[in-house]
């Protein structure tokens, strides 16, 4: 039996975070050993709800920062194919064929679309972004992904995609797999501020390619237990990000369990707590970092998986849009006039 | 000066009636001579209400026929190029880029778009009808028209194609001319049954290509004055279809004048009325029949027609995507990483 096919992937938003790595990258590298992966890089995702040039501008340094990290995280490059969204117009032609499979109450209920227009600061939604479910069926069909990562953000987009495709090969007959979701616990994490989850825009974030003194001085900096005015104040650990990053990426637990009980007795102070957490990220962000100073050291190497991923994915595509197009008969409407022209000028001229 | 460039089209529903001519194809026969045209067989539209295996098994015949129909009626193959929207994949490219510059409560706000739905018998709008306006303008803007003829019901649509050609413009630079409305009086032509506008899923309609017989046997079966039991009871002419055919399809204005007088004073029988309706429709329609005879001879050459026009449309199509991706920074984005892993590729392997 040959290997499932798994899409995954992101908008080109720059460099990834410890919420990112948390959330969906460590489980992405898991994953990619079990499947044939592929790697969106969704810029025409962005253009939902960013599409300004400047936003557009900066799309290649993301797309290479994100891929670096996605590496950089443990994913073999070997075992996956990054390709940049826009650059597969084909994309679009498929988006265009499946947006009337689905009706817009349907997308009006997937629950996340009105948080990111929300979010974007759009007061009315665009077409585009109401469609962007759509869009997100056109990338996974267009690959004949099989199995689909899912967090609970886009669980219900990939339960779109799974009726558009059997919509589809109801219509047409069977040209998509009905891709599976995976649901794997993706927990959310907290920024440094305390204040909400991880982002690099409200500036709470520890992105993973900071260097050993910069996560040390954002970890200084982190918000902790508020009505701990000295170390010898009993100190409350549930709800405190300094023990939520203990428990997720500190692995001496010893160390961790000694921390909790001295804090809660009023038995240590913030500072000791913080540089012990800054050394055990630091560590933990250590073989990650390795790994990116191994492929920053041969630039353009990054560059050359993308385009490469590229350049497959697009053949894999155009594959795709050909049996699309023959099933629903769209390709032979047009042959059928070519023949009947073919034949035409074949025909030679009745004589005078 | 150049000549302007003119877009215009329809769904490829098969055989034109009298209702098509007097509504939109007599005022396209008259522009074609002044601009440059381009004439859209609109399938991709077409599947936003009707997209079944059998629905597109018969784009080809009514393609076909639709385009001898625009001849029979008096376009000049020379002077116009028509092409089938499906076989142009860009089109569907450019309409996911275009997806992102409008709102669905601008979209809502187009009246056309519920009257379809329910006519289609659609109980929820489909996504891809919400967006017939975006893909119209995808259709305007893929061959840069500059004009395009509307009626009641699409010059709703056709200001958004000039809302996105000027948010495209302003967002990325001047790409698209921002497209002119040639508004023309379409008058709506009612039906043989007297029941509201001609169509042929009502049973109603006289087709151009209806033989002399069959006009004849159609005109016979017209409703008319139903309070008109014998011919000398006097008759109502306003609202009566066999007067409104008379009005616009009988040159002979003094005999429409004189069976008015006489109808009104209960001085003619409906069946002479309707015999001299009948002959003077075969006259209108006998240099029809006789240009699409001339094309009917040449089984071919209409297909060959739409087959070359297809070819010349996606050539400009994708010189425009070609610009479109170049101004919103999309072509740039992918070259930068090309180039990168280009150069990459080309460094010498480091000595061991």
């Amino acid at each position: 039996m040959s290997v499932a096919r798994m899409l995954t992937g992101d908008r080109p938003t720059g460099r990834l975070h410890l919420g990112h790595l948390v959330g969906s990258i460590a489980n992405r590298v898991r994953l990619h050993h079990r499947y044939e992966s592929f790697f969106i890089i969704a810029d025409l995702h962005m253009l939902t709800t960013r599409n300004t040039r400047e936003d557009i501008e900066r799309v290649a340094d993301n797309a290479r920062e994100m891929v670096t990290d996605v590496l950089a995280a443990g994913v073999e490059p070997q075992r996956a194919t990054f390709y940049l969204q826009s650059a597969v117009p084909e994309v679009g032609d498929l988006n265009t064929l499946l947006q009337n499979l689905v009706t817009v109450p349907r997308l009006e209920r997937v629950p996340s679309l009105k948080e990111m227009a929300r979010d974007a600061g759009k007061e009315e939604m665009p077409y585009g972004l109401l469609g962007y479910p759509v869009l997100q069926a056109a990338d996974i069909l267009c690959v004949k992904g099989q199995v689909v990562p899912v967090g609970r953000d886009n669980a219900a987009h990939v339960e779109v995609t799974r009726e558009i495709a059997r919509r589809f090969n109801h219509l047409y007959g069977e040209v998509f797999p009905v891709p599976e979701l995976i649901s794997s616990a993706t927990p959310t994490l907290v920024g440094t501020d305390g204040r909400g989850k991880m982002s690099k825009s409200r500036g709470n974030a520890i992105a993973l390619a900071d260097s050993p003194a910069e996560v040390r001085r954002k970890v200084r900096g982190m918000y902790t237990d508020p009505n701990r005015v000295r170390a010898d104040v009993p100190g409350t650990v549930a709800g405190n990000p300094v023990f939520a990053y203990h428990d997720l990426f500190n692995a001496d637990r010893a160390e961790v369990a000694e921390l909790k009980r001295r804090y809660q007795a009023g038995q240590v102070g913030d500072v000791e707590v913080k540089e012990k957490l800054a050394t055990a990220l630091n560590r933990y962000l250590d073989p990650i970092r390795e790994r990116r100073a191994r492929y920053e050291a041969d630039p353009g190497l990054v560059d050359q998986l993308i385009v490469e991923g590229t350049e497959r994915t697009r053949a894999q595509v155009r594959q795709t849009l050909l049996e699309v197009r023959r099933a629903m008969g769209l390709t032979s409407a047009y042959s059928r006039l070519r023949r009947r022209a073919e034949r035409s000028r074949a025909r030679p001229v009745a004589p005078a």
